[in-house]
């Protein structure tokens, strides 16, 4: 049976000493987020995790969820008790605004106890992830009636949210989107569709689901600008709160899919169901939007999330499996076979893992962190440097994140040889519940197609220039250090290679935009990997900095050599990603469809 | 519902054009197999894959295997029936020897119908493909009264066979193995022990199953060199070839596992089960290798088959799907949106699935024709050299072409968004069938290892000094023809980093072992790319003189434009590779086993 630790350390390590948590106490929120404060927290947190919701995951995936003929769904066997016990620890409202009911701390805890949650029981975690999410909007979005009667209860975690989008025939198209609203006297709308692939669109974990809702109100345009966002509750809710008629949508199928069993994805049937408007008419996707970064964001560190749980049992095996012998000569001499963690190609897996976790979980410390810059900063400057960076991050991290996430899963299966092909093992369910990440909230070739043809050229350029402009400071700042060179003259080389896939793009893909199309996936890919670098010096500047101050530790010195292994292992791939980037589309383009 | 056809025009080409089949025509089996005689036998195979085996690959994986209280095990519905026909067929025995009821066919045609069976139902496949791997060793070690007793009907398809290795605790490492053998008077042993991991190790499709089994005789030696081979039926045959008794053999249990779920994955328990040494006592593991072998350039083509109907299906939905408009604007402007086909970045990933693929093709009957020469010519000397080809590209292609096989198959998936995850669309089954590939018959890291440990430095080092030797000749032969310039200098380029990075395992892996696990992985996919490299070549080359003589054709002009997207996007990664393999072990062993 799998098992999960959260890691604390390394955590505390991002907060405390790399990105200085402290240094925010100006902001509201942070200051009551003391050291001490973070720390009963995230170790509450930690427990939840691995003490209710780890021991469902397992169990979840293999019974899933169950739709009756009346069109409720079941959850697993414990679901219902560990979601009370969820929202009852509050942990559904820790960032939201105590206006609300929230606990108003930092976006940067609740997305660090996100992580802890989804290494624990991914499918879980959505329940209160899209809660979350449709939250989002409707603060910021949402008008102040609507405000007061949705978002007490779904901070609380009593009602749940979900975000509708996609119709059988669109997806990543929502132009096309057919469902429909009718403007009613009372000022309502009668929505009429069917939405597809709904996460949590229907359930038993609480009393009301209150549905965010894309549709087009009879007459507006076609296309994107015809879209509204609407709010449509299961059940209608009275004047005095309490709840009233079933409205008119109800869940038509759950799918049958590779992974998350333990999370419903539904049909939604809308049968002149009552929603009424969110934000302006025609401007759904805004409202959408906001809904969609927080979602991008949390889907991220699902990729993170898994690749972390995979790692952890995949070092518990490779400690434990006795099979072969070290190619240097016996290593545990008194077994019949030493640990497979002796060989090198074991430990070449593992440490790809782990340099990809650690970087990636400080991406989202420092990416979490601009986000509680940008909504609570009262510098417009500041607010907007933070703004520009969660814009361009965002496609970034959830990209890498995932696709990371996955192949690293992958990676972790494979050192349990047949092992990790049994269910039993769990293994198997990382691999399935992480595939999902790289699809959901816009397949990954759209977030490619979301950097490269909008955050990078968005206001001249000026949100990348500024992250390659403190990488370069940083890279000159320490270009110095002897210690620092393992760090400073891979990250300088993974910058150029950066700007120049940027140039090229630059001069390419303006005129011809299938060049664009063509270099994206690399193009992040190529980003991503220069963010993870800088994240590294980053932590090996502080690690080399604390072992001055205060001696070694064992997870100091670990956190040096995983740096050193993913400057020299992982990123020499920035290479080969620009080297595409530079081919452009030509050859890509040159054959008719018919010749696929 | 997913959909298969057979590339019959690719194999056509391979055959007749770039590898001459004629040419072999002197080889037994070579002359009977005419081209008229080779279209009828692939067409009949590729009717068969399509209509029999394909429409049952869905339900199967839906239906799973069953087994009963009784120990006995059902496949899913159609299974039985279409196995019959694969039997009366004949295509069981297409390559065995006519001696025993097969064709004598070269090997060349059944890996080439084992790609088209195992793209229309892997699974289905297993039951076929395990036995052919069974009769490969008994058809070597056999004694003459155990092949006259079990190869007519092993070739016939009446019995089907089985390799029994792995144990609870020993996988790779089969020096560990504990299952005993006790030598009886009447020469016989009794075999007693468990086996983990026996793909169809029980069914319902035969009459009778012959376990082939590792095990320890008494008081042999601790390690690999005690362990000896055995046939072990389920069923016990009469002297008159009737069945009589059940053997002490039995399924305790079928695993619930991530794939292949129509293939029953068993836990075989010998008790007391009666067997015959094949082959001498305590060389069991050279009867194991002839089987291991044969099964690895099989299961190389299971990688290869799922890729190829995994691309087939995303191509179909590129085509069809309508989502959102090309970067240059709209190409169907008579429909609601453009199909997805004409973004750069779609089919930038069909391209890359369908270079490995046909690369792959071309690799798999280029060794599968030395396969026939090994084992046909009266030459010595090119027996010996064939012999070296396969050993050295065994381990290549059960890495790469699985490795690659899994990650085009979660490429094609994601082509469908969130369609992709749901099983009624079937890709997210590719996926999971594609991903056993990796693991068995020696997990890819083993195979890498088996490479650079074994066959790399086998006889100096004679077989890849031959292989680097014919690239480079080819490379120089057409390095003056202007036409072949996008394709000679990056295979030169690719042959230079493999020969380098060869040279540093020479120099480096020598004395410090750990440098060359270290390196294992990426010098595979190293070898790989140079190999595909070659291939592509090769193809071009041919495709470029028949256009000469006879005019383009769209298969040769598609053919010419993924070749040279396969130098221009995929080969760059050597670089990667090469640059890995020379850090070497330093880093990765650096830590110690609790760090991680």
């Amino acid at each position: 049976m799998p098992s999960y630790k959260a890691p604390l350390e390394d955590v505390g390590f991002l907060l405390d000493d790399v990105f200085q948590f402290d240094r925010y106490n100006n902001l509201p929120g942070f200051a009551d987020a003391s050291p001490d404060v973070r720390e009963a927290i995230l170790g509450e947190a930690a427990k939840l995790a691995e003490q209710v919701l780890q021991p469902l995951n397992r169990s979840g995936d293999m019974e899933g969820c169950v739709r009756h003929e009346d069109g409720s769904v079941t959850t697993p066997k414990g679901f219902k008790e560990a979601f009370k016990q969820v929202t009852e620890g509050g942990w559904l409202g820790l960032s939201t605004p105590t206006e609300y009911g929230g606990q108003g701390l930092p976006v940067t805890l609740s997305q660090t106890v996100n992580e802890f949650q989804c290494s624990a029981n991914m499918a879980f975690s959505m329940y209160g992830g899209l809660t979350m999410g449709a939250t989002a909007a409707l603060l910021v979005h949402g008008k102040p009636e609507q405000k007061s009667v949705f978002l007490p209860k779904m901070v609380s975690g009593e009602w749940t949210g979900t975000m509708n989008l996609t119709e059988p025939h669109c997806g990543t198209d929502l132009g096309l989107l057919r469902t429909k609203a009718a403007k009613q006297g009372d000022g309502s709308y009668k929505i009429s569709g069917t939405k597809i692939f709904i996460s949590a669109g229907e359930h038993d974990l609480a009393d009301n689901i209150i549905h965010l809702v894309l549709a087009r109100i009879e007459g507006a345009p076609a296309g994107i600008k015809g879209v509204s966002l609407f709010v449509v509750p299961k059940v209608l809710v009275n004047k005095d709160g309490s709840l009233g008629e079933r409205n008119g949508v109800s869940c038509g199928s759950i799918e049958h899919k590779m992974g998350i069993h333990a999370n419903s994805t539904c049909v939604m049937n809308y049968d002149n169901a009552t929603g009424w408007l969110i934000g302006e008419e025609n401007k759904g996707m805004q409202g959408m939007f906001v809904m969609m970064n927080e979602a991008r964001l949390g889907v991220a560190v699902q990729g993170l999330a898994q690749s972390e749980v995979a790692y952890q049992n995949a070092v518990a095996y490779a400690k434990d499996r006795l099979q072969g012998r070290s190619l240097t000569g016996p290593k545990a001499p008194d077994k019949p076979a030493d640990p497979i963690i002796v060989h090198p190609d074991v430990r070449r897996t593992l440490l790809t893992i782990r340099a990809f976790n650690e970087a990636a979980r400080a991406m989202v410390v420092w990416t979490a962190l601009k986000s509680d810059v940008a909504h609570r900063s009262e510098d417009a400057k500041e607010r907007q440097a933070a703004d520009d960076h969660m814009g361009l991050m965002t496609p970034v991290l959830k990209g890498v994140l995932t696709d990371g996430g996955f192949a690293n899963a992958v990676s972790a299966q494979q050192m349990f040889g047949g092992h990790g092909y049994i269910a039993e093992w769990g293994m198997e369910q990382f691999v399935r519940d992480a595939r999902i990440a790289m699809i959901y909230e816009g397949a990954n070739g759209i977030q490619a197609l979301d950097l490269v043809g909008r955050k990078l050229p968005r206001d001249g350029g000026r949100a990348a220039m500024t992250f390659f402009a403190e990488v370069d400071a940083f890279a000159k700042e320490h270009g110095a250090d002897e210690a620092m060179k393992p760090f400073i003259a891979p990250l300088s080389n993974a910058l150029g290679h950066l700007q120049q896939g940027t140039m090229w793009l630059m001069n390419n893909a303006m005129m011809k935009p299938d060049n664009a199309g063509a270099g994206a996936t690399d193009y992040m890919q190529l980003f991503g990997l220069t963010a993870f670098a800088y994240m590294w010096a980053k932590m090996a500047k502080v690690a080399q900095d604390k072992i001055a101050a205060s001696g070694a530790t064992p997870y100091l010195t670990t956190k040096l050599v995983t740096g050193r292994f993913f400057m020299e292992r992982m990123l020499p791939e920035t290479t080969v990603h620009l080297a595409r980037i530079q081919t452009g589309a030509a050859t890509m383009m040159e054959l008719p469809a018919e010749a696929f």
